[in-house]
């Protein structure tokens, strides 16, 4: 058992916790980062696969994700495009369809929805606040009703809300009945909006990292030796007049403050004396994870390339809702991934390995071909069932949510303060939000800090 | 440090959990119960004030509540009408009316609004199966909307509405658009409609407890000694093929089956090895509790019965949403009872309680006069920031929640079991509701322990 005495206990190794640490270093305070899982990362998980290492958690960067291509230049971790050039492919009610443009053939009907859909999207995301969204005008109405309301409410044609099921799947591994219509426009105003967020080039899934965007949490890690602790689950948080005591399955530490970069759910799960606030525990009650499946599929030639598709596929049935091309940079080993968003994900979640892989295989084969049955490699991550996460990429907020508990985000409770995506005004949900909540918490932290060691 | 081995571990000694033991102690298996906090009785709560003691969590019984009725009766707990003679107490935007009948003086059109609402609750009511309401026709579409859409869209009376937030309020503590409408038709459904929910005579108010409903609970654990264990909070289960383990604070148990009888947000609390379903665990991040502080004032004379009120007084603003008599069986403790309900509640938790109760104090005078200033004894629960409650009275489900992950509820997870009032298919939410799902959950146990002692 270790522990001891720190200025800061930081809980959580993703790019939040990493971040908050390595500012916390940078400025001479002592810490420690307390990790539940075996590895640093959190939320971006990367594995070799054959020959080369691929991302089965977050994986893509994109214009305005500076804090991130930042850290990577720093720590030379490099970027490559996302390949996309070719056909795509939609399947719509098991029918599918090759196009070429940025959106599939639709009816002009549903065209000019999608327009209407745009517009509307566009003025309300622009009356948001990021740093607090439960203050834009008729807030309250906004979060009183599902995504899915607001769909049926507004849009008229089936092309239109075949849209926003797959984007809602795609970006917050949701339905749009379990989330607060807020909620998401607030989404689509931290993340650049709708085109950026959905878009590859001049979007967020324009590059990849080389190697893998795990590098970079090992790297950061590694200069916070011996200072990350991992197998360290942390069970209790005791608060008092002189500091913190953080208990974990490894040790227990105490600290001046503490600083909890985790999402909230998952926060909600360590026990806290005294309690805290009411609308912070009601928000870790509130904010669950979307539900995700991702899948990696290495194959002997990219022939879905040779055939002329980029390798994109968008479908509103079958196991996998979006897939792309993810052949490793240096073309050697080409691939595929692929992703159960949502609806689909509870739907597979339970099935065995075996049978996704078969079903995702199939479903490759419906798309490209049945070249697409043989893959080298083929792996899996199911994010619903990974204790330290409970899902993926994010936590939701339900309707009532934002309003009522939104201003606990960021609030600190004592000498608790909270990071994580969840937390971040820009990029929320993206690695980039991370590191974001990762260096204001620690400012946060180092302005309060009695010793004043570095500052 | 305690620990053992024993057939069954049953974890939380509310209703659910003291019920499912006490089946298990009549079968002749071995078991013990854990229970975090330092008493029995869960969101059960009997707290002497002045001469008498007052129940500052659950406190009524009604008509087929016959779990409860049987338990108390047996256990030599007696019952008394809840007080109502005399006129009622409509506030409504500030102004208060006096009233008399079941219903206040509202417009024409708001009557007919109502008639109307009541002919759809019932109507959608009667085809929900109790068991697996997600089941019914229609349910994706009725899970997909907050309570808050359906009123926008269905009633147009602005006093139907204004009927729909109270009893929102009054039976869920929680507001129209933080509940799915699917999950509030159910409640319906389980509370054997929206009358018997809402109503005194022949409703869930009828009667009280002579003394106090906390005496039943603890005279079970007195039955159950030495085998229920206080402060005493799990931290892990462990299953395997050969049984299951479980860490507590106080000790480590090894048994062959687990009854968890708390509610899904805490349960998501403990850490399970292997996780358990992704439906399972999502059912824990999507259930969050009703937010509530109740308040009970004692008075050397009932002086609102003086002046013909019933106590009863409800109110669309201010600190309490409902209030009613509290005077004890002998009317030796003349009192009231109030509640700060879904955002009232979430308004005052933070501030101090001399603060609350002065706001709480001040509205009884607002409603019955000047005298209501001067009370013998004044106590509180904030609900809200009561760790092993996380609010109070029942867990609620987000839009979504119930066709996803509904069928979790009451599904075992290997040897794990669920029980707790919101797995019970009548009167969740409710003590008798707590008590079905003990008697349930122990005789899904007792069929598959292997000993078969007893059975």
């Amino acid at each position: 058992m270790a522990g001891g005495v720190v200025d800061v206990v930081v809980i959580g190794a993703g790019f939040a916790g990493l971040t908050a640490a390595r500012e916390l270093a940078k400025r001479g305070n002592s810490f420690v980062v307390l990790e539940a899982r075996d590895r640093v990362g959190g939320r971006v998980y990367s594995k070799q696969i054959g020959t080369h290492t691929f991302d089965l958690g977050g994986q893509w960067i994109g214009p305005t994700q500076n804090h991130l291509a930042a850290l990577a230049k720093e720590l030379g971790v490099q970027t490559f495009p996302q390949y996309h050039a070719g056909s795509k492919l939609l399947s719509w009610g098991g029918k599918i369809q090759r196009y070429n443009g940025e959106l599939p053939r639709l009816p002009i009907l549903s065209m000019i929805d999608l327009l209407r859909m745009q517009r509307s999207f566009n003025k309300l995301v622009s009356q948001i606040p990021p740093e607090s969204p439960w203050k834009m005008p008729k807030a309250d109405k906004l979060d009183s009703m599902t995504l899915e309301s607001w769909k049926e409410q507004f849009l008229w044609s089936s092309g239109s809300k075949l849209f926003v099921d797959i984007i809602t799947r795609a970006v917050l591994t949701s339905e749009p009945r379990d989330v607060s219509f807020l909620f998401f426009l607030s989404y689509l105003k931290w993340g650049h909006g709708l085109d950026t967020l959905i878009s590859i080039p001049k979007g967020a899934q324009q590059d990849r990292f080389i190697g893998g965007v795990q590098q970079i949490p090992e790297k950061l890690a590694k200069m916070l030796e011996p200072h990350v602790i991992l197998g360290a689950p942390v069970r209790t948080i005791t608060q008092s007049t002189e500091g913190v005591t953080v208990v974990s399955e490894r040790g227990t530490w105490k600290a001046e403050r503490v600083i909890v970069a985790i999402p909230p759910v998952l926060s909600g799960q360590i026990h806290y004396d005294p309690p805290l606030s009411a609308a912070r525990d009601a928000l870790c009650s509130r904010m669950p994870m979307g539900s995700v499946i991702k899948y990696v599929a290495t194959y002997e030639r990219a022939f879905w390339r040779d055939a002329g598709f980029s390798g994109e596929a968008f479908s509103d049935t079958g196991p996998t809702v979006t897939t792309f091309d993810d052949t490793s940079h240096d073309g050697g080993a080409p691939a595929l991934v692929s992703f159960s968003d949502g609806a689909a994900a509870r739907q597979w979640s339970p099935a065995s390995p075996a049978e996704r892989q078969r079903a995702v295989l199939s479903e490759f084969a419906r798309f490209f071909g049945p070249k697409a049955l043989h893959p080298t490699h083929f792996e899996e991550k199911d994010w619903n069932t990974d204790p330290w996460s409970k899902g993926c990429y994010v936590g939701v907020m339900t309707p009532g949510t934002m309003t009522s508990f939104g201003h606990a985000l960021r609030e600190p409770c004592g000498r608790i303060h909270w990071s994580g995506t969840e937390t971040a005004t820009e990029w929320m949900g993206y690695i980039d939000g991370a590191i974001q909540s990762g260096l204001r918490a620690a400012a946060e932290v180092a302005d309060r800090l009695s010793s004043g060691r570095g500052t």
